[in-house]
This record gives C-alpha cells, structure tokens and sequence, in this order.
C-alpha cells in the first residue's frame, strides 16, 4: 500500500474527545471513525489489523476442532423470551419491529439461537459432541459506552458454543476452547491471564475470564504471586486476617451524634475501622436484607445477589427503610426480625462498633454470636490487596485490566429451558450439556494498543501489525530515490513482508512521526544520503537506534528483525 | 473433515416448504437454517462455500485498489432523512430506537453513511481517487421474501464506492470495478451478462447489472443476439416495427358497450390489438397523467416514473378518475385538459381504435398528430421477445435471471446532498463525484445453485465448493478400509486439495446420495474390491462413469480432474 492513496488521514494533534491511549491512537490514526454513539466504523488500517486477528483466532479454533457458521442476525424476540433473558437483559438490548409489528431482536449473544438451531439437528448421542463457532457483529445497548473500542454498543465477537452428552464431555471441550484462547492471544502478541469469574446473566456454573493486563482496564483482578491462583475481584476467594484476639466486652450502647460513615465513627472514637461493622440495607426483590461487613471492607454484590438468588439487587430507599423500621446511618447488625447477612470477616474474638439501629447511637463491644445472630456469615467481601490467598500463604495482589475473553460451563440451562434433547444410549430424552465462549475482536486491538503503545504512537505485534514494514521514502523528489523506494516495496512484498511506503510528498517530520504513530514493526528509511551510500536504515518500532544496512541485504535484514520481534 | 463429525444433517426428501431448487437443495443438503422470515444462519458448509466467495471478491477488488473498511451497523437516521431517502426507504428499511429515543437505522445500503465518513478525511483533489469497499450484513424488510437466499431480509453483501474529481476519473474506477466483477464471478464458475439498467431509488445517471442466467430468476432481461446490446426489460431500449402504413381516415365515434379491455374491444371490433390504443390513468404525485401505449404492448412504469419525476407513482383509483372527468374502460388519448404521455409505438400513419371518453363509446381512425396532441411522446414501453435492436438488425430475446452484482454512477447526488466537497486545483469547493457498486454474497450461491444444479442435487463449481474432494469410504467396518481412507484423507489434505470424507457408519446407498446431493467436484470411492485391486474409483460430479486407478496415484488424478473442471 502506498501512502499517498491511503484512506485515512492522520492527525497532528490527539484528538480531545477521547481519554483512552488506544482511543486516542486509533482515531489519531484515522484507523477508525465512529458512526454514531458507540458504534466504529474500521478505516483500511484497522480493518487489515482486525482481519489477522479474525485469521489467527479461525486457525486457533478450528485446530480444536470448532466448525465455523454464521448465523442470522434479525432474531425473533420470541426466543428470548422463551429463555427469560428478553426481561434479564432489559434495555441493555435493541429490539424492533418489523414491517408487519413482529418483534425482533439484536443480538448482544447466542446461547438461545444456537440451542434453538442445534436442536433441530441433534437427535441421538451419535450426533454428539461438537463445537461451532462464528465471528459476527453483536449489539448491546450499553447505557454508558466509552473508551474508544472497549465499551460499544457494536462489536465484533468470536462466539462459540459446544455440545456434549455429559459433564466429562463438556470438561474436554472447555478445557480444549480455553487452550486455543491461549494460543490465540499468545499469537496476537498479547498478555492476558485467566482469572475464575462469575457466570452472571449468561447463567451456567463454571466461568474463566482471560484478561489483557492494563492499567486502564476497568476490570479488577485478584493475583496471587506465590501460586497460580487468579480470580476477577467479584469472583475471588481469600482469607481474611483477623485482628488481635480479645476477651468479650459487655454491649453498650454510646451516643454518636452526626456520626454516621465508617470514618467519621473511627475518628470520633478512636479505633480503627477494622474493629467497627458497616451495615447496608439491600432490596433483594421484594424483600429488604441486611448486609454487615468488616468496616474498612466493601461488599461485593455479585457474590451477594447469587447468594440471595435475587433477580434485581439494589440499595435500600430511605422509603423502604422506613417501612422497615431501620435507622438510616445507624443500621445494625443487631436485629430479630430482618434477615442478616453477616460477611466472613467478623470473627467472634472481636469487640465490634456497630449501629444501634437509634438515631444519634452506636453499640460498643457487639459480639458475634452474643449479640449479632447472623441469618447467615458467608463470604462477601470484594478481595484487595493485601487479603491472604486461599491455596497458599502468599499475599494477593489487585491488578487492573481487560476482559478479552470469556468461557462458561453453562451445563443444561439453556437446553432445558429450550427443550434441545438428545437420546441417549439407553433411548432416554436428555438435556445437551452446552458451554459458551467468547472473544472480543475489537477489544484485542485496543487492549493490544493499551498494553504496548509509547509516548510516540501505537506499537504493533508483528502477527496483527497491518502491515509488518514501512519504508519511509524521503527525497521524493529525486527519481532515484522514489525508484529504489519502490523496488525495495516491492521486492519485500514479493517476499511475503506486507509493506507500506510512505511516498507521500511531505516532510521528513511527518513521515517519522507517522510511521511512529502507526506502530509498523520495522522501518526502513530511504534517503539520498543513504543511498550515496548504497545503504538504508532500519530498526524496529521499539529499538531506539537504526542500523545502516547494505541495500541487497534489506529482505534478510528485515525478516531477521521480524523474527525476533514480538 | 470427517462427516462423521460434520454438523448438519442431510434430508432424505425434499423441504416442502421451499419451491425454488436452490432453496430446496440448501435446506436438504443442511448448509442453512432459517431463523426468522427471510433470515438465515449458514451452517458449516454453507459459510465455507461463502468465505471463498468472499475472498475472491476481496482478491478483486484489491486487485482495481480497493481499499476494504468494516462501517458500522447502528445509524443514525439523520443521515437518512438528510439524503431524503428515510422517505424513499418506506416501510422497506428497518428502524429502531435505542434506550435513550434516539433512532437509529439499519442499512440496505450505504451511501450516506460512507458520503458522510469521507466527508472528514478529504480536503482537497490531492486525497483522491480513492475506493472502498466492505463486505457486511444488510437488512431490508422485504414484504415478501422468497426462494431462499434470494430475496431476504437480511443479506452479506459487497458494497463499493469510488470517490473522484471529475466524470472522467469515475469512468474510469466505474469500468475496472466492472471488470473486477467480471473476473470474480467467472472465478466463481457462475455465467452473467452485464446489462443496461435502472438506478432506481439509489439515484445517479448510468448503471449496470450484473445478471446470472437463470429460468428461475425474477429478473427480466432483453439481450440482442446479433450484437452484444442488453439490459433489463426496465432500461431496454428498441425499435417497434409499425403496421403498414395507411393513409388516414375521418375520426369517428362508435358504440362498444361493455367492451372496456383490449381483448374485447379487438373481438368486437374485429381489428389487431396493434390497432388500438390503451390508455391507462395514473397519478404522478398529485398530479393525474394519461398514458397510452399500443394495445398489444405494456408500460414500463419505470421509464415512465423517471420520465414524471415522480416521488410516487400509481395508478389512480375510481375517485381519481372521477375527479377528472374521466370514464373508466374508456379512457381516451384525445384529450385537451389533462397530461397525456404517448408512447413511442403509436405512428402517424396508422388509424388506431381508441378510447372517446364517452360511458360505451370508442373512437375509430384516431390519428396521431391529427387528433391525439399528446403533451410528450417518449418511450414507456416494456421491452419483449421479437422487438428489433436499436443498434442493429437484429431481434431481441428476452430471458430470466438474477441480479446478483450491479454498479451505479452516482455522481454528485450525495455528496451534494451531504456537502462532502474538496477543494480543486483552483482552491474552489467542488462536490466529490461518486459510484457505487455492490455484489450480493448469498446471491451467488444460491445462483450457482440454480444455474449449475441437477436431479441429483448441487453441482459446485470448483472454487467455490466447501470441498474438492469427497472420499466416499464403504465398508467402514473393515479397519483396512478405515486406515486407507483415512491415509488418501490425510494425503490429499496435506497436498492442498481440501478434502472431506464420509466415514459414517451407514449404506452405501446413502453416502453415494448424500455426495451427490452436496456436489463436491471429485468424488474418490474406496471399498473393499477396490482396494483388493489396490484400487480406488474417482469421478467428478458431472461426469457418469468412475475410472478405476492405482491407489499411489489419487492425487495426481484428483489435480487433474479439478484442473478441468469448471
């Protein structure tokens, strides 16, 4: 591709709109243009980028055994319905109408078009196990869309689904999909780990979540540095340490007049947070539920709404506290009548402050299991740094990041619910054990350009560079100059190495920064005081100085730079 | 592939449900599954057999530079309304509302959206040429989808632009895209004609259709076989050949009661449809036309809606004609008020039986020019079978097909509708001239289907067929067979002729039905007396018998069979 019939033009300036790195490099670039709120259009250079990791993530799948489809997007609305996910998504998906008022559905995912397809086809054991797969654009009406390609209402997904007769089956499969994955982004050039997750509205009982490590990842995960234990942080499990054993204390009870956050109760009594109780009142439904936790912890509330098997899950109103008879700001964990959700880091050996559910006063020395009669004590804690890992003496870690990629065990949810039966070897009607998986395209390229880019531009793995060499051909008003550029262009493309040449008419300035900017991995530059030397100068995107190299060696040159690039 | 393991399942009998052969043998065969009305999901073979459509339009298209870009679904329907085609549109493009009210629209095309995205990248005449193209789903809520893929609701398809100063540089992207065209569906073994059309509601001044032969097609297309002259029977352009001609008879009137059509009227009258005159009332807009053709022809209601500038064109109702004075069944070319539109097979010399606008009268010896004055006499009729070519002696045919690929030159119609402008060599803000090109996906597929399929089922051209090669292995309950089948498998595979086996545990019968019902080229069998000869049978899909070879020289047979094949 030459650089002056290029779509897309980029900019000098970052464009003001856009706070994300990748955000910003992408429309810099003139890689993509949005077409309205959360939703891209991928201009030429993004689209080749887009394309390779399409292709790697097709090979990776498709060496797992996965058949590729593409299925319909214009869903009946019916469907989901049947599923009871049309009410669970609620307006986070686009519905409409056709011409004759049927209602259809966009797709923000296919668990219940796949079931419904694969039941057609599926009748005995025989015809089991399989995975399919497609890449296809998906839609959610995210009420908050930002970041450039991490969070649109649009998107480009690899979705796949497996089919088995039982758990064992599904195992295989979903151990199989979760290695490609690996593979996948280990081609893409791409840091991601694989954290234990919860399965949320998707449903299903086991769930990974491979996240691209990134400072500005709005997903928090929790690492253990001693093993291998990782878990996003609605997910993960930890030990909390307690504080210094004591004896039991009397209950009392002490004005607090005006004291009502953790920190204003600290500082007016002087102890620490870890030695008071904070307690939220939730609508878990129809019915209100008192939560209490450590007091310098935060409830985490996926872990609390699986536990209450809510459907909706919110904070109480001051009007449902009242009807309760609760005291806002002084809330109890001390209490007959309402159910209390007691969190695992409230030990018995501690003499606790906590609301006295009576304006202006809190309890001194609550104790658990004397005076707090917990309807439960579960782990409901949102882990941090700090915390002590579950499976070993280490210390967790929090790390921010993307999520990239996802895999559920679903087991029969969706077939039950859609009645996608098999028979089995004895003749029985039985459910078809499913998992789901997915990856998100366009995530990868700007979870690519969040991990690797510099203060210059974007910097590209080679796998899904554009392109993998740029000659930047300067003089180009010299004959010579602009005829050897374009025999080295195309000597190179004859050779496998996809280039660009920046033939543009413009200053040496530019094309530096541009080439920086577009985050080639190799760069050649032509110039009339090269080539009176018979040479060129090359380096990679991320080598701070270039080498002069001999013309007749710029192929090997080039293909050994990109061998040992990442 | 191993069919054992494919997914999808063939039929045994036919779908009721479908009429035309592609539609039917898709269904049968499992390649597609219908998810809502005229929506479908390509199944594995399906969307293999797609993909290498796709990229061999991809290979084209870059080949005359085109640039590929990915734009966005979710429109605004701004866009729409300021091209004035969210009216045009109608009830035939789909619409929706997001959760904030705001509407969006899902594209049949992309004009607008494309116009507006090269809006801010071109400044001045040094930023073009340029194309773009885009392989991406469509939608388009037809009133009554049809056969299969070919007239949904929901649709892949390529769509192009080319982005010029002038006329003179859009005739030239607009020739190479055609004969990018041309290479990509002769590479997809499908036979098309390029003919003359109309641009319809896409606007612009010069277009072409693409048209894949077909008895089944919906298309009407007029072909010269002397000289290469076609178009579609819309934008056909002849010459009709006139009665001997007569001199001219006093104007008279006559009674005709009850005789309103021009089968009765030439009965009663015992006279040549040729000699008489249809008058049809319409309303243009809001203003009712006359338009009078000679009995035995039709109107082309394109010709005559583009000749109208109309936005809306129909025949007016009983009310309409009231209105007017007019007497239905007896609507007549003489008159003095009204707009009165003449087609071009009505001559001077010839007394012509018509209308007198009188409850149970005609007229007798109406003479153009003597007594019918029209408003405008142009040519409004639909081409037929036996007209004469206008460019030379020959006699035109008319016959089927579908569109399948067509280019428009659009000239500035958009980018002055959207102020897409670039500065010219005189520094004057010019609008950018357009063209717009598109290729239906499915279409050719289905079309393939149709012009290739036999009784026995589809016949895949070669490069677009899911596979080459089908290993049909009898006798699988002999490891010998197995491993040897296996080994052919796995040789031909490895030597890049894409290869799928049916290892299925069933009849012969079925295998050899199911091979040919999918259509693959090259058919191997391998079975016991075979292999005793150390022997396989090959064939190719078209051809009766198999041949006996030496089991070390399959894959020198198979190239070379596929090397002949279409």
């Amino acid at each position: 591709m030459k650089m002056s019939q290029l779509f897309g033009r980029t900019l000098r300036d970052q464009p003001a709109e856009a706070d994300l790195i990748s955000h910003i490099l992408l429309l810099q670039s003139g890689m993509i243009h949005q077409v309205s709120t959360g939703v891209y259009s991928y201009l030429p250079l993004a689209w080749k980028s887009l394309k390779k990791i399409e292709a790697i993530i097709r090979e990776e799948m498709d060496s797992v055994g996965g058949q590729e489809v593409k299925l319909g997007i214009l869903q009946t609305r019916d469907i989901w319905k049947q599923s009871g996910r049309d009410e669970i998504y609620g307006p986070d998906m686009l519905r409409l109408k056709d011409r004759r008022d049927r209602e259809l559905a966009l797709p923000p995912t296919n668990e219940e078009l796949i079931t419904e397809t694969v039941k057609s086809f599926v009748q005995s054991y025989n015809d089991l196990p399989f995975v399919l797969y497609q890449i296809q654009t998906k839609f959610r009406d995210e009420p908050r869309p930002r970041g450039g390609l991490i969070r649109v209402r649009e998107f480009d997904m690899m979705d796949a689904y497996s089919f088995d007769i039982d758990d064992d089956g599904l195992d295989i499969n979903y151990q199989e999909i979760i290695k490609a994955y690996s593979k996948a982004f280990e081609r893409c050039g791409i840091k991601t780990v694989i954290v234990d997750a919860d399965s949320g509205a998707i449903g299903g009982k086991d769930s990974k979540e491979f996240i691209l490590l990134a400072e500005s990842g709005e997903d928090t995960i929790i690492l253990c540095p001693k093993c291998d234990y990782a878990a996003n942080d609605e997910k993960a499990d930890f030990q909390i340490p307690n504080n210094n054993p004591e004896s039991a204390n009397p209950l009392k009870t002490i004005a607090t007049p005006n004291q009502t956050t953790i920190e204003e109760i600290s500082d007016f009594l002087n102890i620490s947070p870890q030695k008071t109780i904070k307690t939220i009142a939730y609508m878990s439904d129809t019915e209100i539920v008192l939560v209490s936790i450590r007091g310098d912890l935060e409830i985490n509330e996926v872990k609390l709404k699986n536990f209450l098997k809510a459907t909706e899950l919110v904070l109480a109103t001051d009007e449902d506290l009242q009807k309760a008879n609760l005291i806002k700001g002084y809330l109890s964990p001390i209490h007959k009548e309402i159910k209390t959700i007691v969190d695992k880091s409230i030990f018995q050996d501690t003499n606790y402050c906590a609301g006295a559910n009576k304006f202006g006063f809190h309890y001194l020395n609550a104790i658990l299991g004397r005076d707090i009669i917990p309807t439960a004590q579960i782990d409901i804690a949102l882990a941090k740094d700090g915390f002590r890992c579950i499976k070993c003496p280490g210390t967790l870690k929090s790390k921010r990041g993307i999520e990239i990629g996802h895999g559920f065990k679903l087991g029969t949810t969706y077939s039950t619910s859609m009645n996608a039966n098999f028979l089995n070897q004895d003749g029985q009607p039985t459910p078809i054990m499913m998992g789901c998986y997915g990856i998100g395209i366009g995530r990868i390229l700007a979870g690519s350009i969040e991990q690797h880019a510099d203060e210059k531009g974007i910097v590209f793995p080679k796998n899904i560079a554009p392109y993998q060499a740029i000659i930047v051909s300067l003089n180009t008003d010299k004959e010579e100059i602009q005829k050897i550029s374009l025999e080295i262009y195309d000597h190179l493309n004859a050779n496998g190495i996809e280039t660009i040449i920046d033939d543009r008419n413009t200053s040496a300035g530019v094309k530096f920064n541009d080439a920086d900017l577009l985050g080639i991995p190799v760069r050649i530059v032509v110039s009339s005081r090269n080539i009176s030397k018979n040479s060129v100068e090359i380096k990679t995107r991320i080598s701070t100085d270039g080498e002069l190299i001999p013309l007749e060696s710029v192929l090997q040159k080039s293909n050994q730079l990109l061998n040992d690039y990442f």
